[in-house]
């Protein structure tokens, strides 16, 4: 691996381990209560404020994807290359792993914790979903709130739109609004790599499930980059 | 239509798609409750925080209204041909639709919703109001905080202000503001289209009540323009 | 008055009426309990946002102050004449008795609201305190506050200050944070004619404890913008 | 002390003070319970606004560390003299001492407050952590996520980041989500001096377990500047 790929291999590395040991700690350790915890909202923001962080720590060396949905639908949309869109999933993925694994550490520091009760905030439809929705209903919101996801970092990074500084902020706080939304849904994933992590050390439900977390996040990206290419900014 | 306005066109429509499926989607899916819920805080964020994460999307392709009383603002201040408002009334309000049936379908994958007892996040005063405000305060709110929310956007997208580039935070956030406020009151609307997409769906009371929250925001937003045009930046 | 200070003066008249209607109104109508209502966190969000909207909207014409604690810290920092204060503070008094006023107007179509239960988002301390805190307590924290909230003032609009677009933010957040610390000391205020514009519409004990809110902000401003000239940016 | 020295000085002695003030005060005068005080998710963004206000009001002065374990990483990573590193950790722990103090004088004017029953947000491991965790647990928490807040201020404050004005933003704002995950664990600390302050004046278990909220965020601090040195921004 040359200089340049290694940088970015550890930046996306850092980046989703930062993603998913913040976003998913908040649920574990901090809880979904709004009186005794931080509530939805408040796991919501560890989600979001977690893109924020890594968008102006690392954007200026990987781009910040720390997503696989995000990689692949830079590929779609011509902004990549398939074979630099590789490395980066691969390192997301690890990075989720760990992200995960040093969740798992810290939160087993509490006497009644286990992974059978607490979890690792891993994604989930029908009895894996938190407001018990269904699969259909889990599959919809998946692919309809990544195609907002990308819908946002497509226009919000556009080299037409010269706010482009503000793309960090608006990106991050558009996960913070699909939180809000959809986290009774699945838990809110949008994000291959980050139901990846949780279901891998989880098992059973999370992992038999993964699949759905996987699919339906690629397609709404694909789905994403052809609006902005046929309809939004048509050449 | 030509190339220019389909982007815009497409802009528009999206854009309220986005703010209606997620800013009443945070209401019916999320719910109001602090404890249980993400609060009215948490709606509060979501319905601005959809306007910050569609500012920086779209804003340089259409100067994202996704608001029929903004376009009409914008037409009285002078810096809109009406007949370019009129493209972005009727994409706004199909937007409008389109985001709360989406909203619909997925809702309707919890096993105890229903349209009648979950609704689509819909406007309302008198028994329509979360609070049970009646139909002069909800008629005074709505135009004070149109004049408000459309106050912010004249000012902070003036040709004069220096940082043009934070318009899409203060706005969306003034939303925020406006939310946190209001939503006892009448649930917020200053949008036409924002309260005719679920009223068209959810019928009964939303739909008879939904004249005024077309009337007071359209208020509000000329009177708006007219104080920017004659006491705030006179020539 | 010339048309440059006749804006001026509409600008701060404005600004002060949408801060005192949107902060104060989060209060009385939306409630400071987090589970029903929009907690402290929720009205704390209202003042400091209220801020940020107003600083990118009027900041171009009038420097955003509408708070007399501001407009009288600039003329110790040398950076305002006297002459001109004394206008700035006659349009926020007057834009605050305004916005209470239109608060009044709203919060009145609820059936079971009266000025003598709900108030208008007044000050107070001793028994007029939320938590009950005592004058000497309430003292401090005003001055205290208002010492850190012109700090950040003077810091973030220094001409040394090359990241002077971000102010309106770093300020609006600022008073969101004050408010997080100090609502249930006094209520708030950091700004006397926030004070004064509740207290003469709802009188009593509210008037009879204003001249706290004036006095101690204003020692607190004045102290700020001499740790500026002999601490901060000595010459 | 020259001028320049002095005014370093004293801004990393405010800022410091504030941070503590307004940290530490959210938690002791506001409360954690989300339903009457401000909840978890208040003293998060209590603590995070802290820094995004002091960044834009004192960074052009002293680069705004208010943090010992930020000025030693900037040693660390070539950034900063070890000379004038020692002046600013003496002015970072007298700022929290004072901040700690003033917290106690207003904190005290609530009849039922005594510094036994309320403290003044001391962190803690074991018996002294909110949500009980271990000290394993609370030295890995605490390591990491100081790893993780130095992450973003070295990659934010890069010379190759173009964005650098949004630095004292997604600083802050990687606080506040520090706090949402870790305030369970060990109240959060990350910085040395915020927690020197209020365990000197609390005394007992405070004091006694202050040790691990010196070394770990040292450690997590140098870790980081190791990373960015060898893996994110090779030479």
């Amino acid at each position: 691996m040359e200089t340049n790929t290694f940088s970015k291999f550890s930046a996306e590395f850092f980046g989703t381990l930062v993603l998913v040991l913040m976003g998913c700690g908040s649920a574990v350790i901090a809880g979904a209560d709004g009186t005794t915890g931080v509530g939805l909202l408040g796991i919501s923001f560890a989600f979001g404020l977690s893109v924020v962080a890594m968008a102006y720590a690392i954007g200026h060396i990987s781009g910040c994807h720390i997503n696989p949905a995000i990689s692949i639908g830079m590929v779609i949309a011509g902004r990549m290359k398939a074979s630099e869109a590789v490395i980066y999933v691969i390192a997301q993925v690890l990075g989720a792993i760990a992200g995960a694994a040093i969740l798992y550490l810290i939160a087993s520091g509490k006497a009644d914790y286990s992974l059978e009760t607490g979890g690792l905030g891993q994604n989930g439809y029908d009895s894996g979903s938190p407001g018990h929705y269904n699969l259909l209903s889990g599959f919809i919101a998946e692919a309809v709130f990544t195609f907002i996801f990308l819908f946002v970092i497509f226009g919000s990074t556009s080299t037409k739109n010269i706010n482009g500084g503000f793309a960090g902020l608006s990106i991050g706080l558009s996960l913070v609004l699909i939180h809000i939304v959809g986290i009774k849904v699945t838990g809110v994933s949008v994000n291959p790599a980050r139901s990846i992590g949780p279901a891998l050390l989880v098992g059973g439900q999370a992992l038999s499930q993964v699949w759905l977390f996987i699919l339906a996040p690629v397609i709404g990206s694909i789905l994403s980059a052809l609006a902005w290419r046929f309809l939004l900014e048509r050449k």
